[in-house]
Parts: structure tokens; sequence; C-alpha cells
């Protein structure tokens, strides 16, 4: 089987990666090394495991408290592996595509690599890890040191590394728990942390290619197209996130409400940042408006941007799908973005990733509201932030049944493998149809 | 003004036509006459009056034991008015845009007329009364034998033409508070009055071009593509409305659970086809579990067929996005439906027409979420039944706040003629456009 090469599809590479990842890390999580007190169970492991391999961050137990200082190694590993082993695959994936594809000649690491080599793949991956662990390291010792006042130096430095590797990788994994805190609640004013844990998320978000048309380009105007795309609907997202939680929370006495004016900011830049697909928070989820919940359930539907650390459907896929509806509206035959035109596969690309994601959504928000008796809203965020691979929950992840639990492992999973593998198979399987139909209208809305 | 020839834009006269009605309705229901006791006040007559124009069926007072026979008159009126001028409208205004965006040739009521003359279009205009008038008058004579057999002759056969009219129209009011019942809930295992109901409202849910279709053509393969692709894709939602509803709520001890089980099956054919946007329900809607209100609002939300009494995005919109998917998924170049292919500006119709409607009832349910004391998923099946013009609620209507209620009355005037002008504008504004960029990809999931 493995010997048959035919066979090795970078897709099924991805997938059987990410399950042995994922198969590894359950049996670690499950030794009683990993847990201060007796073992965990396996469907516990696997979803742990699950969790961190995707990046998402939804926990069924504290992983600051219930894990020993191995098994969060262990977590720290998989997310790591998961994180920079997804982003690394994908832009090879979308370079090697790029071919084909064309992510335009200019883009920085084609140029550099000339042609796609094995001896450049693995010079491309070198620089993909050497820039992750620096961004890391760096950001590690910054936060390192602002923990270090609060917990002293050994656990200070340990928490930073640990809140950097998980922040860049949008992992939104934490264990403030350790200190008898919750996620970075205890930090929601501390410009420091918020501002290298947004940082780290937003980066990690936007995907390797990008950040390396920001390190060489300087000039937006001269980056790729991609890059231009993806920065404009990050910035906007950022924006709307922020003003919406801002204003939907402004009076609710469980968050912002007693806050004076000038502390409802940061909280309120955070909140909307985290749906990003990071899943940390500065603010209690679970104590949100139910505006709010449904409100960040769209941004985390949208999520990050592609070949990245973050989930979701994608800003780029959402963008597309917006320039769609602005060159229906204006009436224009093509569509546009910044003076270039969009061929049509994208855009019925795009639909096409949107639409197979909201019935997975749909169908396992019904199936859920069957097997849990929470608030159909919770359920519906908690299913929204395991497709996105989010992490934020209103609280009902340790409560969800034994049925739940595996539901929301196939939704992680689904979510953080499928709409790459979706966009590798319609990219490789479009062929040309040799039979030409006549063309017929039908009436729509 | 008026004489401005050039202003009086289809989708202007049919805006204006609406709102006239709706103006006219609500000073004739917030008359002494029109209500049994006192007046009704002006927010909850235009509530009353937009409901019953825009055939969405939502009520803030009982029909039957709030307003005056006169009342009642004036709502059916209102109904048929709005359900039969906007299916005119439509069905004309397609028919004119059909030179340009043929319909097929071959569709009867093109052929007939030859072109569109004045003449042509009275004559158009008159096929459809009559044909409505007849359809309307048959199932009113047998809904109205049924009704006499528990009412006696005059108040059930004034029953049957009121529940005739409403039905056809996709209005989903009711007058069974006379007799001190909820909708249809005392016949939901009687198969004259549900068959009878279900046959009127597909059949006006079709639109006149398909029912005319299959009135002349009987062979399905003769039919236009339009047609065709209608009425599979209303037998498919007819059915998956069944087997959810059925599957949902088979041992919910408040809707079905309690039946035998031969008794399940009227209902939920009835429950899962109400969702065509008809609006009469045999099953208490606020017993129905979350999984089932979730799932109900998703076909709420696909509705009915273009052209037609009935509402939401359209059957076909939905069709064209979903063979757009499956195209994506066969690696296919173009969209196909029964070996014709679709125009790429019918995908981006279908593409605008979904994402609008899916930002208006995000919007419309976060700022309800806001303002109203309910529950999340009351609230968003409220707000999806309101825009796809269905009429079926949990029964928070009557509790809405005044702003809620406004809000509720322009979503449900922004669902009828929101998706048609949305459609015409499109169709219209279509231009070539003489700068044609350069392509250039961007990545996508
Ligand atoms: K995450
Ligand atoms: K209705």
């Amino acid at each position: 089987m493995i010997k048959d090469k035919k066979a090795l599809t970078p897709a099924r590479i991805l997938v059987g990666g990410f399950l042995s990842l994922i198969l590894i890390g359950t049996i670690l999580l499950s030794l009683p090394i990993s847990s201060v007190e007796g073992s965990i169970g396996i469907i516990d492991a696997l979803f742990t495991a699950t969790s961190a391999v995707c990046v998402t961050g939804l926990v069924v137990v504290d992983t600051g408290t219930h894990f020993t200082l191995f098994g969060q190694l262990v977590i720290l590993g998989l997310i790591q592996a998961g994180g920079l082993g997804f982003m690394t695959m994908a832009t090879l994936i979308f370079l090697l595509l790029g071919k084909k594809i064309t992510l335009k000649e200019r883009l920085v690491i084609q140029e550099a690599l000339n042609q796609f080599s094995l001896e450049g793949l693995v010079r491309l991956t070198k620089y993909i890890l050497i820039f992750t662990i620096s961004i890391e390291l760096i950001a590690a010792l910054f936060l390192g040191l602002r923990f270090s006042v609060d917990y002293g130096y050994k656990l200070g430095m340990y928490m930073g590394l640990f809140h950097s590797i998980s922040a860049f990788a949008n992992a939104g994994f934490d264990i403030m728990g350790i200190v008898g805190q919750s996620s970075l609640m205890a930090y929601q004013n501390d410009p420091v942390v918020v501002f290298i844990i947004m940082a780290l998320f937003v980066l990690g978000g936007l995907g390797f290619t990008v950040i390396v048309d920001i390190y060489k380009r300087h000039s937006f105007g001269k980056m790729a197209l991609h890059s231009r795309f993806a920065l404009v609907l990050t910035g906007i997202l950022l924006l709307i996130g922020f003003l919406g939680v801002f204003l939907l929370e402004y009076n609710n006495p469980d968050t912002l409400g007693e806050m004076p004016f000038y502390k409802k900011i940061l909280p309120s830049i955070f909140t909307g940042a985290t749906t990003r697909t990071a899943g940390f928070n500065t603010v209690d989820t679970g104590s949100l408006r139910p505006a709010t919940l449904f409100f960040m359930s769209v941004l985390m539907f949208i999520g990050a941007s592609p070949a990245s650390t973050g989930g979701g459907i994608k800003t780029t896929t959402f963008g597309v799908l917006l320039v769609s509806v602005v060159a229906m509206i204006k009436g224009d035959r093509e569509v546009h973005i910044f003076n270039r035109r969009l061929p049509f596969e994208i855009v019925l690309k795009a639909l096409s990733i949107i639409m197979i994601s909201l019935v997975i959504i749909g169908l396992a928000t019904i199936i859920l509201s069957r097997t849990e008796q929470q608030e159909f809203l919770n359920i519906f965020f908690e299913v929204v932030s395991a497709f996105g691979t989010v992490g934020l929950s209103t609280g009902i992840t340790s409560e969800l049944t034994t049925v739940g639990r595996i539901i929301i492992i196939v939704i992680m999973f689904t979510g953080r493998v499928g709409p790459l593998t979706l966009a590798l198979a319609f990219s490789q399987r479009m062929k040309s149809s040799n039979i030409r139909y006549p063309e017929e209208k039908v009436l729509v809305g």
C-alpha cells in the first residue's frame, strides 16, 4: 500500500499524517504519566489530541490542572506539529499547484526556489521552520518576562513559551489553570499580553506566503493579489469584530457593562479578534449576549486566511463571494479584485466551500441538538467553533455526552483538513468536458 | 412624477403597488368596524396588512376572533391582491425579460401571446386570473363541504373559501379561532383537509408558468427546463421535509410521540410541506424540538419557486447553487441541469441572492436578539419565517415589542419584494464592461 506511489496524493499525506499524529497523541495522553491523578479516558484523550493537532482548543479537561508537565508538553508538541505541519504542507501544496494556478510569479518564495525540486521543498520547509520558531521564541521571551512578574521566572518563562506557541498556531490552548485563571481573562486590560498574543495569532492566521510577502515587499502595492486581499479582509474583519462586540456588549453587566469606558476597548478588540480562530478569551464567553454569540459565530465561520494556522472557510473564500455579489449589484459581467479578474472556477470553488461548510454545520447542529441537553445557541456556537477550529465555548464542552464528544471530534478534524482537501480536490479534478451542452436559463430569486 | 414614464420600472410598480395596498389595508383594518371590540392599534394594523399583502401569515392578533367579518374580508382581499398581484406581475416581468433571458421559446404562454403587446399582457393577466379563481373555487367547494359537516353549511362554506384563498396564496392566515381552534391542528389526520390545503399551497408555490406547463405538456420531458427543475426540487424538498420532521419528532411526547405509528405520517408530511412557505400548521410549532425548528428554518429559507405565491430564496436559486457544487465536485468546468448549460450569470445571481438573504437574516436576528426577551432559536425562527413569508411561529409574534414588530414588518416586506427586485435589478443592469482586466487567482478554502 505504502509503496503505491500513485496513492500518495498530497491530500492523503495530509489526512494520513494528521491521523497518525492524533493516534500518537491519544496514546501518550492516555498514559498515567500525562495526568496529575489517575489517567484520562480514551475518548477524552482522543478529544484532546484531536483538538491539539487540529489547533482547535476545545477542551474537556483543564489543560493546566489536569495534565502533568509531560502531558502539557505532549499537547504543545501536537499543537506545533499540527499547526506548523499543516501550514507547511498547505503552502507547499499551493505553491506546487501554483504552477497551474499561478499565485503570481513575483511571489517571493517561488522566485527564490525557481523550481520545485525535492531540494527546493526541503529549503522552503526550512525557511518556514526558521521563520516560525524565531517568531515564537521572540514572543515567548517577552510574554515570559511579563508572566515572570506575576509567577516567578521559571513558571513565567514556561507560560510564555506555551502561550506563544499556542497563539502562533491559533491553537487557543492555555495553561492558566496552573495559577487558577481561565484563559487570558486576568490580562484583559494588559496591553503587553493582549497585543503580543493578538499579533501572534493574526500573523499565524495570515499564513506563511502572506507573512513573507509583508517581510520582503514592505509596500502594499507590490504584494501579490492574494496577500493584499487577505490583508484587507483580515483588517476589515478585525474592525467589524471590535465594533460588533463593543456595541453589543457595551452595557452587558456580566462582561463590559461595569467597566469604565476606556477599559471596554481592549477586551472588545480581543474578543472580536479571537474569532479569527485563535480561541483565547479575555471575557467570559458564556456570559456574552445571544446576539454577540451569534455575531461571533459568523466571524468564526469566516475564520482566518488559507494555508495558515487558522481555520474557518477562510477570509479569501468569503471575500471572493463578497466581490461576486458586488459585481452582480454593479452589473459587471466579471468579478474583479484590485483590477484583477477572478476566473469563474475560483468563484465556483468559494461557492462550493461555503455551501458544503453550511451543510456540515447544519447537520452537526441538528444531530447535537438531539443528543445534548443544552441550549440551541450554545450548541450552534460549539459546532461553528469546532468546525472553524476556533476553540471558544460557552462552557458546554466538558458537559458533552460521549456521542456529542465523538461528533465534535469529527467536526474538528473535518474543519481542519476538509476545506483544504476540498480545495485541492477541486483544483486537481477540473477537467475539460468534451460535451458542450446548449445553454438554457432558469429563474432564480 | 407619475408622468415620468422612465421612472416607472417594473420594480417600482411592484414596490409602489405593494406599499399602496398595505396603506389601504392598514387604514381599513384600524377602523372600528374591523374589530369585534374597540379597534386595533396602528402598528398592529400595519403588521396585519403587511402580513396579508406579503402573504406571510404572522399575526399579532387572532384573525378569527379579533376581526369582524368585514375585517376578515379586508384581510382576504389583501391576500388575494398581494398573492395574485405579485404572481401576475412577476410572471409578466419574467416573460418580458424572457425575450432576453429566453425562458425557452416553447413555453406555452409565450407561444400563445407571440409578442408582448399591451393586448398580450391583458390577455395573460386574464388567463392567470381565470386559472387562479377556478382552482380556488373548486377547492373552496370541497373544503367547504368538509367544514360544513362540523360547523354547518353557512360557516363551513365561508371557512372553505377563506382557507382555499389563503392556501393558494401561501398566506397561511386562518380563521379557525372562530370555532376555538388553532390553525389546522384539529384536522391533522383528516386527509381531505390536509391534501386539499397542501395541493393548493404547493401549486401556488410552483408559480403560474410551471402550472401552465404541467397543464399543457403532461409529459415531464417536454416541459421547459425551469418547470422541470422547479418540480424536481419541490419534490425533493417535500420528501426531505417529511422525513426530517418524522425522524426528529418521532418520539417527542408534545407532538407525534403519543400517536400510533400510522397517525404520525400525515402530520409529518404536512409539517414538512408547510415550510414551502404556506404557514399553516397541524402540529403545535412551539412544541417542536429545537433540532426540528432549525431544520425547518433551513427549508423555510429555501422556500417556494420563483414568480409564485410562495417566498424564500426560491427552490431554483438553491438548486442552482446545489448543481454548481456538484459540478465542482465532479470537476466539470461548466454547470449543467438536465443536459443544459447554465450561464455564469445565473450562478452569480443565485450566489448573490443567498448571500444578501443570509446577511439580512443575520442582521435582523442580531438586532431582535437585543430588542426582544425571547429565546434565540425562537427569534431566529421568527426572522426566517418572516423573510421567507412563511408565517410559522413558535408563538412569540404577539409578544414582540413595538420595535420588534416594526422590524418584522420590514423583514416581511423585504422578503416578499426583495429577491424579485434584486433578480430584476441584476437582470437589467448587466452591462458589458469595456475594460478587461488581466486574470489572477487567489487561494480559497
Ligand atoms: K483555535
Ligand atoms: K405564508
